[in-house]
């Protein structure tokens, strides 16, 4: 079983690291807050894109592209987005030498994009509900520090759905569905999460409530990694979206959005990692499967071995890459592909050849077995999903590990700041009492449990008066 | 056979119409020069990506993603290529309130943002070839009048390729594999091309030299539809590409691009079309087959049967769209999916369920045709072949007459304001003698055929020395 000592240790390093050296994520491009997508984490961010893009689909969701440049007048128009958004935006004055008329802002998410188009598209109850969604990029001037993926200024992944309804009823219904749709999508990547009612001075600014998704990192921390906004009638009456109903009058309509970002693809990496590098859950593994040749002067047969193997599992509809390179050592190449997370290398060697076996070596716990040749499709297959149920649990166990429940905020800022995670604790349940917590242990206020919970029975953990619910703190990024 | 007097006649009405009709693209958005890919030309450019992506990975591309912003220096190292560019980028001057120290260019294309990284990333020619492709939007402050898909501010669908090589030979290899693989693109696309050497003074700018693809659309006008550019060392030299050789020298690599844009699917939308709407080759159809019950009261067992078809044909891997629609009658349903170009309609209506046969109808030819079915996989399927190889046969006939060889000047630009096309007439080799045609009958110069031909005989059409080769002449978008 390999350490997982740096990984959690040292995880900012561990995960600089693995982006750079695979590569997945290259920061060296000269724009500060913005990365590289290298070939090989380009293809994980398809197969993660491919998943959010079924779930939506399967649920009647259909894809849309906007434009990136939204005028000043329109991203002015709801006054709490605008407010929230202001020292984010980045604004284009120029185009060419002439100064433009109407400033344009790079979107810092599309909602005043969309919901102009939204008017021009409602007109009465049958276009509705009308669910779209857009994986683009977008773009925010971030003054804190910036760290690949998770704090960038150019976010280069960004799905967001926007869905609009006859009635309240059928957007709260809709806020489910993209609960669901999240947790669907996390559950298939192996990423734990609890959901949380982000509290009132958090919410999305714009929406009357917001719920999110957040995972805890190697390093103790939270990670926000998805959101789910239910709008109310917030930017409807601002931009006019109204429908005639079947009775004739007009209402505007009741709007939600949800999004997520390459955060995901952050999770993803670092909740299944180890110290040999990443561990890839086969549903997004560029290749699921490595066949390395052990190739000796005068034995050059495991080759063409190999190739028939190869054929074979592709034939299977499995990913395979076949390591040929003659200038590198066997050990170099197990040293490479652990690093990648291939979930599965086979080995060919004389041996082999001779007694008409492979090696497996099972990537999360590095086990070899000897198998023999004509069984290989299916001992491949039952250890891809070994694998797959062994990594979601593993990465499960830490995250229950690392939630807990106490009443002492002395504890909780000790706890928090020994190893992290997330504790709920007791609440009142005034905002006041939320944001004095957050000040006194210098922690994040990540909400109260979506999920249903029995109520406390003590006392508030700040003021001791009746609790009526618990809410969860961290240390976030 | 549907006419096509509309397509022809008022192409630009008709080419309006059909993508805000069915609808493919939203032009009223707020910004102009821009619009939104709605859910079924989203579609359609998911297949074309496909189609694009495909053959660039099958010869050994790697696909990635780089950021949108381009630092001020950045842009201007390669003195061509800003001295070009300048009037059409959009500057971005500032983040949130705060004056940008750096100003940041939307990128216009790619060449400034990806070259300082294969900087980084070239070392030794055990790196080279390096051959990258990315799909992303780029932006370009057009000044003139702006044209859905074809003449834009946001290019939403660029798709461009970047290459570095050791030797000027592997660079002109990557030349002419570029072009085969544009012209497989659009062969599977079937739109029909001619590939021309642009002029001197029409060549990318920081390129030695550039080769496009043309195409006619149906007003007779030509429109550029990809490019493949040499650029030989000019911009590994300013921005430092250096590699070393196996004899420990260091030398500048060598270098090509090629990009398309979502012009390719403003041509293929306007080569294939006719009065009734698009017709679309079935390789790019989002819906191969629609299928429509023709219900009658006491008769709704179509629908059932309707459902088993279109399981069947899905899972002999058709894309099937079943109208299930009841507030719509079959006439309206035929008018709206023959303006959406499905290759193949199919009715089924009480008689067929007597007779156990359905209704096939061809959107190109709109003939009909009863038949078994207990056939109906393998009629659909040569169908569908038929149907493309048509389609193909009749945008390739249709652009061979709009092709012709002159060489009289008044007669090109009669027959360039009559009919348009290309005309190719001989010419003397020299710029200045081309760009006289241009000005002289108010024309573009396309260049000369990248195909080999044999020389003309004749004299300069326009100076009457002896010619060396033909040239292109076309009014262009």
């Amino acid at each position: 079983m390999p350490e997982r000592n740096q990984w959690s240790k040292n995880f900012s390093e561990w995960f600089h690291r693995v982006i750079f050296e695979i590569p997945i994520y290259d920061t060296r491009y000269p724009v500060k807050g913005t990365g590289i997508w290298m070939p090989y984490g380009f293809k994980i961010r398809q197969k993660v894109i491919e998943i959010i893009r079924e779930e939506l689909i399967k649920r009647g969701h259909e894809e849309v592209l906007f434009p990136t440049l939204i005028p000043e007048y329109m991203i002015r128009k709801e006054g709490e987005h605008i407010k929230s958004f202001e020292d984010q935006v980045f604004w284009i004055t120029y185009g060419g030498t002439s100064l433009l008329d109407v400033k344009l802002a790079l979107r810092p998410t599309s909602e005043t994009s969309i919901y102009p188009m939204f008017q021009l598209w409602i007109k009465s109850y049958s276009d509705l509900p009308l669910k779209i969604f857009q994986i683009v990029n977008v773009f925010r001037y971030e003054t804190k520090a910036t760290k690949p993926m998770i704090r960038v200024r150019e976010i280069s992944t960004f799905k967001e759905a926007h869905t609009a309804h006859a009635t309240k009823e059928d957007a709260e219904k809709q806020i489910k569905e993209g609960i669901e749709i999240y947790k669907r999508f996390f559950e298939k990547l192996g990423i734990p999460y609890v959901i949380s009612i982000r509290p009132s001075w958090d919410k999305f600014p714009g929406a009357e409530y917001s719920i999110a998704f957040d995972t805890i990192m190697p390093d103790g921390r939270v990670l926000q990694i998805g959101t789910v906004h239910f709008l109310g009638q917030n930017f409807a009456k601002p931009f006019d979206i109204k429908y005639m109903k079947a009775d004739g009058n007009y209402e505007y309509v009741w709007q939600t959005c949800y999004g997520i970002s390459e955060r995901v693809i952050a999770a993803l990496i670092s909740v299944h990692g180890d110290d040999h590098g990443l561990v890839l859950p086969s549903i997004v593994a560029p290749f699921q499967v490595v066949i390395i040749p052990i190739v000796y002067k005068g034995k050059e047969d495991a080759l063409s071995i190999c190739k028939e193997i190869k054929e074979i599992l592709e034939k299977n509809n499995l990913r395979v890459y076949l390591d040929e390179e003659k200038e590198e050592t066997p050990g170099s190449k197990y040293f490479k592909w652990e690093l990648r997370g291939v979930p599965i290398r086979v080995e060919i060697g004389p041996k082999d050849i001779e007694k008409k076996t492979v090696v497996l070596v099972r990537r999360d716990t590095l086990q070899k077995f000897t198998i023999s040749r004509d069984l290989i499709i299916e001992e491949i297959k039952k250890l891809l999903e070994e694998i797959d149920i062994s990594l979601k649990e593993r990465a499960k166990n830490w995250f229950n590990e690392h939630i807990s429940r106490e009443n002492d905020l002395n504890k909780v800022r000790d706890i928090l700041s020994e190893k992290g995670g997330i504790i709920e604790i007791p609440w009142c349940g005034r905002d006041t009492c939320g944001q004095d917590i957050e000040n006194k242990i210098d922690v994040r206020v990540l909400g109260t449990p979506y999920e249903l919970y029995e109520k406390p029975s003590g006392l508030c953990a700040n003021c001791n008066i009746p609790a009526t619910n618990w809410i969860r703190i961290a240390r976030s990024y």
